[in-house]
């Protein structure tokens, strides 16, 4: 087996150097992985023909979903867009070296807060081989080493996409080999999760189960969201044709996504004609309802086209639901009064808090943010989707020529505090 | 034994309100707390006078140091100080409902990106009782709840500070009770440890062993530092007297202080000529030296006037080590050569990297911000010293007219991305 604590050190070193390299060459390297997959996609290919092969007797045996089988599949299609993905990020402005503040604290004495980046990101995520082409040009741009542990299902897949990345960064001998890191089995990544030392983030991108896992595995932070139960308030001064286009988009535009609707509460003052019309939509829809008495738990994630209904006495009660069994990710009113509209969205302890608008906005793309890492329901650090941003941190520059802190005590300097 | 875990759920739900409070009644609750303790200022005092007849045995018996019984001590200066320092943040920016971004994402879709409160900080600190004062402003101006966990040693001024907050909060009926909480227990500390589905964040303020303890026994995030290994590197460009006076300043000036240098690094280049006047000014200064052969932890934070000294062979030796057994929390380089001064503060991984100036510098007030949570050596969230900023996160609101997500995927709309 790997030696992981060996690798999380050296990933540490490496990140110092990532850290200061200069934006045209992190941006050539993104742009010569980009050009080695496009000549490699044949390749990339055949090896994915092997994962999915391999596969098929877990599929058949039961042991995973259609779903996760597809989305095993690398089509062209699919690494058309994961290259334009990674060409996109070398367009992005480079989030590192950037000045938040400049500020004279005495006289002869500047103090600069400059973006950088984090150090080094552990990355666990599962199925889809794209992910590991976007994740690494985040890491790339941001100036972050990375550690990379797919899903056992496209090992074969990663691999090959892995070589043709690591080939593409030894072409550079600025770039420290050491930065980019992939391992393979979960014994690997349990040991990658105590490296608390080495690693200063972790990001899972996957199952429920997996961030779940990882979350109680690790002292590492971990950004991201183990679960997104999203609802969608039709209050008393609802239109109603608005409440039923954005319910059925939320749930049914893609039904296994994270912010798809899981939960409807409606206003009791407009249920009784409410109900029926929404009832006729969602069957059209092909959703199944689940009314308050057939709900065990309010804070399920059904991932399919089927939903939590419940009828609430006032506006406050929505909001107090949203807090009490909500995972914190986006929640949203539909209303045409613009003081309920602030109060849910200023009341309601969410990353995203939306009026009038589908829950399935929420994402780095829609955002404008160019790329996403992950969406984070966490409250410190990161919250909502996370583009390059939530890749760096910053630290403090302080510009002196022998300046020392006794002659301020003794009230012999001055501090003047003045932004430059 | 006081229910924590009804505390913690309290404590959230009011944090949904406190998030909401406007400035102006934010700062009249601020004034009201500094009036009411400036009227009970010989009370605080006498409750003070119990707590440290009660720790004269733990002094005697050796139980507790010198320093740490001085700081249980608040006499009128402490308090003015502390009643000043709550004015203060009365007068700082309100961190919070501030506009990051505004974008439009499409036409009449509309995304802000907002500060808000974390929501429900856990704060444990020891003797020094103005922190209770200190936090608890700086909690309420952020609009966050707050449960507070103070040392047994001042316990019964502790208690008297805090009722006083209590009584004055509970004049705003608009201010919710259950947003700032005091417990006293050690078991129910450890208790608060275990709410992470209620309390967001804690802040440790107290001695390396209490912060360790808390970072190894929760799985809530933990802003602060366990230790502070700062290092000063005389480069072989340096300006001795520079060098000199900076390295005293940064030793002598608080010893006891996080910011305190442990380590001076000196290039190989310069020793003969630099170690004899070196060792002269510690000597003069009451500072020992432990040069290599006598050192056997790099990690070490003496705490008092006392260094460990090691000859580098080269500026990337330096930062090396400083890499390899610093904390990452404020490292300085001597020299007159700013090719050198950028190289190592790009280089050297720290919260503060700092060119001719003394360590010491490295505090919220000083940065210019008011008032200080804490100094972080966290590589996420905050990093530094922190102040208000670091107590809030953000929300995206999103405005829309019945917008969804289909019509995007149809290619029927089209995002424009637009800041506003």
């Amino acid at each position: 087996m790997t030696n992981i604590h060996e690798i999380a050190a050296q990933a540490k070193k490496a990140s110092v150097i990532t850290a200061a390299l200069d934006t045209k060459l992190k941006n050539q390297i993104l742009n010569k992985i980009a050009d080695n997959i496009e000549l490699n996609i044949s390749e990339i290919l055949d090896a994915n023909l092997k994962d999915l092969e391999n596969s098929k007797a877990d599929l058949n045996s039961g042991k995973i979903s259609q779903s996760v089988y597809n989305r095993i599949k690398a089509d062209k299609n699919k690494l058309s867009e994961m290259i334009q993905g990674i060409r996109d990020v070398a367009k992005l402005d480079d989030p590192v070296n950037k000045t938040i503040f400049t500020r004279e604290l005495a006289d002869g004495l500047v103090l600069k807060k400059i973006t950088c980046p984090i150090g080094v990101i552990g990355v666990i995520f599962e199925a889809r081989p794209d992910v590991i082409a976007q994740i690494t040009s985040l890491a790339i741009k941001s100036g972050n080493s990375v550690i990379l542990k797919g899903g056992r299902e496209t090992d074969i897949t990663n691999s090959v996409i892995f070589k043709i990345i690591f080939d593409s960064i030894s072409e550079f001998k600025e770039f420290p080999q050491n930065a980019i890191n992939l391992i393979h089995s979960r014994e690997e990544a349990a040991q990658m999760l105590a490296e608390d030392k080495y690693i200063d983030l972790i990001i899972p991108r996957g199952s429920n189960k997996l961030v779940k896992y990882i979350q109680e595995n690790t002292k590492i932070p971990v950004l991201g969201h183990a679960s997104g139960i999203c609802h969608i308030f039709a209050d008393e001064f609802c239109d109603t044709e608005k409440a039923l286009k954005i319910i059925e988009d939320a749930k049914c535009q893609y039904p296994s996504a994270c912010n798809a609707v899981e939960t409807v509460l409606i206003h009791k003052n407009i249920a009784e004609k409410f109900i029926p019309l929404f009832t006729e939509r969602m069957n059209n829809a092909g959703v199944k309802i689940n009314f308050e008495k057939e709900v065990t738990d309010w804070a399920k994630e059904y991932g399919e086209k089927e939903l939590s209904v419940k009828i609430t006495d006032s506006i406050n009660d929505a909001i107090e639901h949203i807090n009490t069994y909500g995972s914190g990710h986006t929640d949203c009113i539909i209303t045409e009064n613009k003081e309920n509209a602030e109060k849910f969205m200023n009341f309601v302890d969410s990353a995203g808090v939306y009026h009038n608008a589908s829950t399935r906005f929420a994402d780095g793309f829609r955002y404008g943010f160019g790329a996403e890492v992950g969406i984070s329901t966490n409250k410190t650090h990161a919250r909502g989707p996370v583009g390059l941003e939530g890749l760096t941190i910053y630290k403090y520059k302080l510009y002196g020529s022998g300046d020392i802190v006794g002659e301020f005590c003794q009230g012999k300097r001055k501090f003047t505090h003045k932004d430059l």
